[in-house]
């Protein structure tokens, strides 16, 4: 790679699961370049990224420091990144049980999270029919995950280990899209009112300067098109 | 916990992720008793289940042996079950870059199998109305997650390590439903023709002793109801 950073990032301008990782590298201080696919052109379905990731999907992440080490599914690349770079554990907990429990909430993340959500956002922008009842379903399922989340943040500030780590930032993109787009208008969300820990947590979060800086990013990338 | 052994099991009769617990504890010859909760008395949404998960989801998996130690998400739960008990490293990879792979492909089947699978099952079992664009955009994203599993595996006989490890493991029952069930009858779906790889893959599961005893004792349960 000629950019001479240390990663290469395959990412997605609006797609969530890039900008994960965008804010782990952010806040270990690690360089990378990003390279944002055309998912219109089909770029993310391409030889030139498959024999990447076989998935065909961002993000995929290139460690040119180590052998040009290929890793994709973005909750596998923040474990990536903090078990190898996060020396000082600056976004990670130490190994032990608590190690098990963010392994836990990254699944959950990966499981619960992020594919509800993104049938959500299915149904509701892009399936060539409108369905009320699939709509209803997902909008539902946002709204049980948040209630889970409500549960444990209620009683913790952070979900593991007493600070932030890349459990929390796991469900930042995925929280906003649902509350600025998804969720927009639908009678039974009130975030403040049904969900006050979620809010101030996704708010902290939102405040954090790796993560500000990122979405800045973001939305100067989205706002050129 | 009064059954003497050292894991408490959370489970469901038909549930699959459940089951992927078990074939790693019969793996690796640990003790564990199964409770399978009743989901028509919602059993798994009573504050004594929710107390150990507050997903309200099977599988969750207590250790008698760590302090009553409680994890949840089938995937956290055989990654703790590796790290912990498997000394030997029967069906995990050493620590290192495979680790990180063995992540990558856990969280491919948490996120990209589980759900869309359990969508495809959903539409086409369980929800109120029939709708004919859903179950199929369901199916064929079954059939692209194959066609990913069947590019790694006409290539590689395992997916990480070249040995059976959870990885493999955690696709078994998922596969095992949409092969049996959801895709029966599907004409785009011809699994020996359009997936050799993933059906010889499957086949040695299956016959994988740990697996078939465990399969065993679930078809035994469901076929007494």
């Amino acid at each position: 790679m000629s950019h001479g950073k240390q990663f290469t990032l395959y990412s997605h301008d609006r797609g969530p699961n890039g900008w994960k990782v965008a804010f782990a590298l952010e806040e270990l201080g690690l360089t990378y370049e990003t390279i944002y696919l055309n998912f219109q052109e089909g770029e993310h379905k391409k030889p030139e990224f498959t024999k990447f990731n076989p998935n065909g999907r961002i993000p995929a992440l290139i460690d040119h420091k180590n052998n040009d080490f290929v890793i994709w599914e973005s909750n596998a690349i923040l474990l990536y990144l903090v078990d190898k770079y996060d020396t000082e554990k600056r976004i990670t907990v130490p190994d032990g049980d608590e190690k098990f429990q963010l392994l836990q909430w990254l699944f959950f993340q990966a499981s619960g999270q992020g594919p509800y959500f993104g049938q959500a956002a299915w149904f509701a922008l892009f399936h060539p029919e409108r369905i009320e009842s699939a709509t209803d379903r997902y909008k539902k399922e946002i709204i049980r995950v948040l209630g889970v989340l409500e549960t444990v943040l209620s009683k913790q500030e952070w979900l593991v280990g007493g600070k932030l780590t890349i459990a929390d930032l796991s469900f930042i993109t995925w929280n906003n899209f649902a509350f600025n787009v998804i969720l927009q208008g639908y009678e039974s969300f009130n975030l403040q009112k049904d969900f006050p820990s979620v809010a101030a947590w996704h708010n902290k979060l939102l405040a954090t300067p790796s993560v500000k800086k990122t979405l800045d990013v973001r939305e100067a990338l989205i706002s050129k098109k």
